[in-house]
């Protein structure tokens, strides 16, 4: 089957520069991306009978044995470029991600598929299944090389101008990941760094190369422990202090505008830092951001896991980790550009949907039965008031912490 | 909770009618369907915050204590209507499901959550959970009155027309069910019937009232029984048969072109009938024909599970049982219109998501771990043609039976 699957494990073009409003991005962005040696997504003999893939579609790709030391197009002139320092970042991100991961399990072990394109790029998916302390985590990083139509081209442009360009050659490159635990106790964590550049128009003499920077990290537990959330935000805080003092506050409220769950009225975590179209700041300093983000997970995160990772638990705490996972499974399928833009344009399916948790419940009704309005989980994520009743605990004031929100730890 | 929840458990409008393109129907539908006393859906206290709602959004529900004998406006004149017999016809078929499902299950009831749209309509909806047989069965009806903008209209309207009315009030009512059984040997059925009706535009005389029927029933076994599939199948046959020889082939097709997950180039699962904007026949011939096929569920269907809810079977058969799930989580979250169209629009949450399993899996590229090329499970879904290779069982002609596909047992 792996010779018919095709990828982008991330988001590609952004709503900033392509289209103001997200949903429209992505089916606007439909013709778009079409690579050079397009391939639509092979049918079954019967698929003339069937509904047409979108017009767009992602090269099919081809397996590899082996990671090629890049996935350059022109490795010799482009290993200093920022492309080229990019891709190396991911992959390295990716070895040490793996590398902590797996020593921290202390038993699963990731499997590697890697694959490349015909027309340039290629990926490597790493999965660890069933481990020790992680159900499923898995971490992919990928390069692709597309075309993106000249409206979009012209809206990225900061001078506008009324020259009307062809279809524009575009690099993109990112690292995506997600992790669910075993534990009920101990969180899932995501995150996904990736950066997009048009080539220079040639029909244009000086026109600038386009170019941004999007990404994040943020974390998913069932239950909450405050010095966990603070610790994980605390990481993130520091990282963004590094560069500008603006980054966290706006990085922050990006990722919680971002993960919620519209028809649930809910956010799918607690947040963390999330951003998108970032150029209007020094390239390497940007970049180096970028590789300062993904370094901090593994501090942020890591801490998290040795400390939750061999608490005590019921079927009633596994329910409820696997209730929050329905949740994971619907804000991914029905809100995350990612994977929706991903399952329509025909990418690499199995990465793509590896951000899926192992396994899923859901429950009718279950809200009313578990959780009460006081409940501070209920309270955290939907950032409504609550006041004390009866054994739930009171969450007096959701906005007072300097993390928007205050979290305590729900008694068993 | 219950009071803040709303509720269209059936899709409304419908593409012939009111847009060629699938995906573009709901979107376009968004700022149709607007209600009387329209209420935005209530957010947290911070919700400005937030990312907005839909502009389109269903008016909210109020719980009530028992089921009223009609949601009809005007059930004195109504009574004797396509409107007033189609909700009969949908709350005997409620009872009469429900009732042969809990006697089949032995041991699980029905709960039954009841509602009320200040603007007229409501909703029934009935969940067993955790029973003997089924571990989540879902029994929903609903009646909506809401406003349709003028185009669609005039795209619904056979004699087109340069006039142009204003809004059109729409009546829906439908019944909407998902029963996912215990037992991997035992399939998931789902069932749907609904009936729409527009007011006749009080501005044109004698301008015509426009009306049309929608519905199906299909089966999505994890393993295949021929004999299972063949049943099941003909009971279908059977109930078209008695009105349309042209009726059964062609939903049996639109069936299975509709319940397809074009990411995975696989059907949820082996289909039955579908149709929709139903209206070239006579309308108390497709009255008849809605009731007769609502009433063959329970005789396609629970025959099969008997024969099959005590089978005995294996963890790897339960994990089998559970991916396939996955995938109805798949079909339902990213394709389904009512489910797609009922998150958007903010209907009840609760009602529209009973359709999901209690339990899902996703592991990564199981596929070729444990489907080969030659699986017959794999080629029905997907059409594709086998050979035979090791143990696996050869799917000889996929279009050789009168059914379109064959189906074979799989060997456990």
């Amino acid at each position: 089957m792996s010779t018919s699957l095709i990828s982008t494990p991330f988001s590609l073009p952004t709503k900033t520069h392509l289209q103001s409003q997200q949903s429209q991005a992505i089916s606007t962005l439909k013709p778009a991306i079409s690579l050079s040696n397009f391939t639509p997504k092979p049918l079954s003999l019967s698929s003339r009978k069937l509904p047409p893939l979108s017009a767009m579609a992602i090269e099919k790709e081809t397996p590899e044995n082996e990671a090629p030391p890049t996935f350059l197009k022109d490795p010799s002139t482009s290993s200093d470029s920022v492309r080229g320092r990019f891709e190396k970042m991911i992959r390295d991100a990716q070895d040490k991600v793996c590398e902590a991961i797996e020593a921290a399990d202390g038993g699963g072990k990731f499997k590697e598929d890697v694959w490349s394109r015909p027309g340039g790029g290629g990926g490597i998916s790493r999965v660890l299944q069933d481990g020790v302390v992680w159900e499923k985590a898995g971490v992919n990083v990928s390069v692709v090389y597309g075309v993106m139509p000249p409206d979009a081209y012209r809206a990225a442009k900061a001078d506008g101008g009324s020259h009307k360009p062809g279809p524009i050659p575009f690099f993109a490159a990112g690292i995506s990941s997600v992790m669910h635990p075993k534990n009920p106790f101990a969180p899932t964590v995501h995150f996904n760094y990736r950066y997009f550049e048009t080539d220079a128009p040639k029909d244009v003499p000086g026109a600038p190369r386009q170019w941004w920077f999007g990404g994040g990290t943020d974390l998913t537990p069932a239950y909450i422990f405050e010095e966990d959330v603070k610790h994980f935000h605390q990481v993130q805080k520091d990282a963004c202090d590094k560069f500008d003092p603006s980054f966290y506050p706006r990085f922050k409220k990006w990722c919680d505008d971002y993960f919620y769950i519209k028809h649930r009225g809910e956010r799918r975590g607690l947040g963390g830092i999330f951003f998108d179209d970032l150029n209007d700041y020094d390239q390497e300093m940007l970049l180096s951001f970028a590789t300062e983000c993904a370094n901090s997970v593994i501090p942020a995160y890591l801490p998290i896991i040795e400390k939750r990772k061999d608490t005590p638990f019921t079927d009633k705490n596994k329910e409820w980790q696997q209730l929050r996972r329905g949740r994971y499974v619907e804000f991914n399928l029905v809100y995350d550009r990612g994977t929706t833009f991903g399952l329509k344009t025909g990418g690499r399916i199995e990465s793509i949907l590896v951000s899926l948790p192992l396994t899923a419940r859901w429950e009718y009704d279950h809200v009313s039965h578990f959780i009460a309005p006081c409940d501070p989980y209920y309270e955290a994520l939907s950032q409504k008031k609550a006041v004390k009743s009866g054994n739930c605990w009171m969450l007096a004031s959701i906005q007072k912490s300097g993390y928007d929100r205050e979290f305590v730890t729900i008694p068993l």
